[in-house]
């Protein structure tokens, strides 16, 4: 029996870059980004003896996300992922697979006197995901959501459940149902009209989680991944993990007072996770597990 | 000398209210509050002898909170924390101040087939503020904005300032200006048409934001806090918090490349913090220092 | 009536500072260090007119704090930011107030072989506070703590509050009490031994947390406050900010068990909070009011 | 072609439960934990179709959580999470398998008058891990650290690295080395010391990092992972995630000063993200991907 070393990576996260795109002196663009890159490959040497003659210091990494950022036009987050993956494991011999992982965070245009500025913005919430995987076994890639919190105050019911002694929750045939959103959805190729494709699959997404009538949040969850995949032939594969943001009834009969569905204490902590994968049934794993 | 007891004030903070107002079983609003309430009074024997016959608890404070949200139609933020306050220094002969703190998380509706979705949103960013102050030395209501972030990306300068031995920073003629939104907004009187004076603000806020050429954060910060106060003739003070949040140009020229204004490192810490009031000259002081 | 300015200050927020001192090349201590500048002076011309002629930059601001932290021994914060103070009014003559706030985390040594190690540590919970305002209105030196979590099992009750309408707590003798503890101690003058006043003043402070009887929180909060002027002549004024972490028993009763005072439920929001001064009757205000 | 259900399962996350053990009245031991549970199984029906019969509500996991809290001794944590994770296997016929994982804050008693205070504690830093799957393909316990900071100021190096066109980076014969440690231990067996295992592997860990001489934070992971192999023959697989909290040596020259590895600029993003496991060469793979 020996001691040895296993799976390894290493990178450099949480790279925040903002873009400025001037198409005149006055009228921009904005790209608000936030990258990690993780590279594995053959790094036994440094591990096991301190030998960094195969390791690109992850300073280095930080760089090319910057320089990568000038030299081109900016594309969707998905190709900026695939350029920069792409790169890593062209350039360096001693990597044989790349992750990069991109959080778009969203800005819209202050409304002035002349309609929306030309080059100022407020941030908007949540924010798009795209990862890339690059090397040997392949190369995929992923797109999606993080931070997109959603509720419905209505067409949500949780009942027939098991019980047991433990059971203390009553059903419910109109509850409040909330989430924060983190969605993957994974390509079947590595070309797509990447922003037409997100927009697309966003907005079923989302559309589905409003009109779903809920008998479970596991149910919703299933519906949202099988309308994207209905809709968009493009993806193979949704991951969703959905925590159960409860909002409770609050008892206000001490008071005299009914309560029909109209106050509720929104708790922070515990809440309910539910995670889940909807997918073709001819495709084989990701080359990553999802999500990351 | 003795040793005695000085200011103090007490209540419950962050109490989480998500109102639900249903218009029809599928036709609703939402309304989703953070509320603090703080009242101070005769507790001299609380804290000095442990005797609680003046002491509301906390817990009384959160169940007024709540049952304050169902009977009657929930008003805007700026007259809900009116009627909490008055009740709780017209109730408890004990109290003679309550303040109370609200913060309303926007939500918008999903798009869906028909419009719209009668029951269903997606959380935006940022929150809208109220403070209301009651007592014996008169009502103040403040509206306000909180966590608003903003960015232009050209239209703003900043040199001219005084050099020494520890300068390093170059003027420049052109650089992103970035912040997140803390304003307080003191009202002449306690009674107004609070949403549309809200909105009014608020626009007119993040208008002079984004047309004022800026030669300082100082000067949008003076722009914005009169371009308020010009504009609405129910305000009389206007207090900013404005973090510089660093965007820095990234040095390319090492790998050959320039960079005109186009990639910027969005920088965490430190911040600049530019604080600053603008007021009316024939006004009283706050009955609270803001902000707060 | 016009629009004026009001009062302003503004500074560099968080400068993340750690210090190593190498008594030998493997024998070191290390300060870890989050300080604050605010200046405010006559700073109309920048707020009017954009004119920055009497505007320190933040940067340099910044480079102040590392260029201090390196020219000489680095003193207890106290006296760090006393330095710091004094030059940014002494070398810039628009300057006419500084305040200084400081955050040092504590770190210990990690044990190794031969005792505590000489070069390693490991970070330790909480923080040790130091503010200092210095101008034309004098100086004043206030310490403290941020982020101190305390609780004890038993020993605390709550009864004998005002009921009402609203009221469904019910009385106890016996809960679990906890909060995290935001303290400032005001110093009498600009001198003092401040490591071993600090020491004193915490050790003193968390005792009477553990060792008084609470009939409620604010009564813990005058002791508190009380013990640390009757031990610490050196002191004049401290200022506590001590929401209550709600612990709450668990009903097991469903479940056919007895749960007397073992099982709680650490609960997020809402909290109380609990503000008070426990302050000497001979002395005069604060030059920044209490806490910042 | 068709959509199908994938991989998913659910639990209660984040469950706070505070555990007092009282010996005498007031002579306490506390235990502060963070516990989350999933649970997978056979759950196509809920997804499906929302027909919820096999579904045990996160409600009742809870229960469940605090229920076990009492009616036995609090057991170490990897204990008190199989005894859970073998209750949802066994109680319920849907669940095949059950993860449970638990976070412990530490807390150290209050010095008092006569020393250790017998129920008043301040909470110390980072928290213990432990993590339990539990079902049809066996079970499996993981103990490690989370969110422990270590700092070394000096026997750290970073050269020989490989160089391109992008890279800044200078070689450097002694950094300061920062991470915050999470770190996964796995257990050969599923019966142990629990508590000294944990406190035997946590100090060999903490002790390598502090001694191992380092080329890079790769070889320090390395170390840290087989030195807690060689010492605990219970364990088979070590599993590292270390962010390398950057500590940039500040440029002080423009003021005419040295600094020779004594101040430093402690950067939040980007940082180093290096992952890695250190295993023995005959065991199989975890049953749930680590860390988890």
């Amino acid at each position: 029996m020996a001691i040895v070393l296993g799976p390894n990576r290493y990178g450099k996260a949480e790279v925040r870059l903002v873009r400025v795109t001037r198409h005149t002196p006055t009228e921009h663009e904005l790209c608000d980004l936030n990258v990690s890159v993780s590279l594995s490959g053959d790094l036994d040497r440094t591990h096991l003896a301190g030998d960094n003659a195969a390791v690109i210091p992850t300073d280095t990494m930080r760089a090319v996300v910057y320089a990568f950022a000038q030299d081109r036009p900016l594309p969707a987050v998905e190709e900026f992922g695939l350029r920069l993956a792409r790169h890593f494991v062209d350039a360096y011999p001693s990597i044989d697979t790349a992750r990069v992982r991109l959080l778009e965070y969203p800005w819209v245009r202050i409304p002035a006197a002349n309609g929306p500025h030309p080059h100022a913005w407020t941030r908007a919430s949540g924010a798009r995901y795209a990862g890339v995987v690059h090397g040997a076994a392949g190369t995929e890639v992923c797109s999606g959501l993080e931070d997109v919190t959603v509720l419905k105050s209505t067409g949500s019911e949780f009942h027939g459940f098991m019980t047991d002694r433990y059971t203390t929750l009553r059903p419910t045939e109109d509850r409040v149902l909330a989430t924060s959103v983190q969605a993957r959805w994974r390509h079947v190729g590595v070309a797509a009209d990447w922003d037409a494709s997100f927009l697309a699959a966003r907005d079923v997404m989302l559309r589905t989680f409003a009109e779903t009538h809920s008998l479970a949040l596991q149910q919703t969850l299933y519906a949202m991944g099988e309308a994207v995949l209905a809709d968009r032939a493009e993806l193979a594969e949704v991951r969703l993990v959905l925590p159960n943001r409860h909002h409770v009834l609050v008892d206000l009969s001490p008071f005299g007072q009914d309560n029909a569905g109209e106050v509720y204490h929104a708790a922070d902590r515990p809440y309910g996770l539910i995670e889940g994968a909807v997918l073709r049934d001819d495709i084989g794993p990701a080359l990553a597990e999802l999500p990351w």
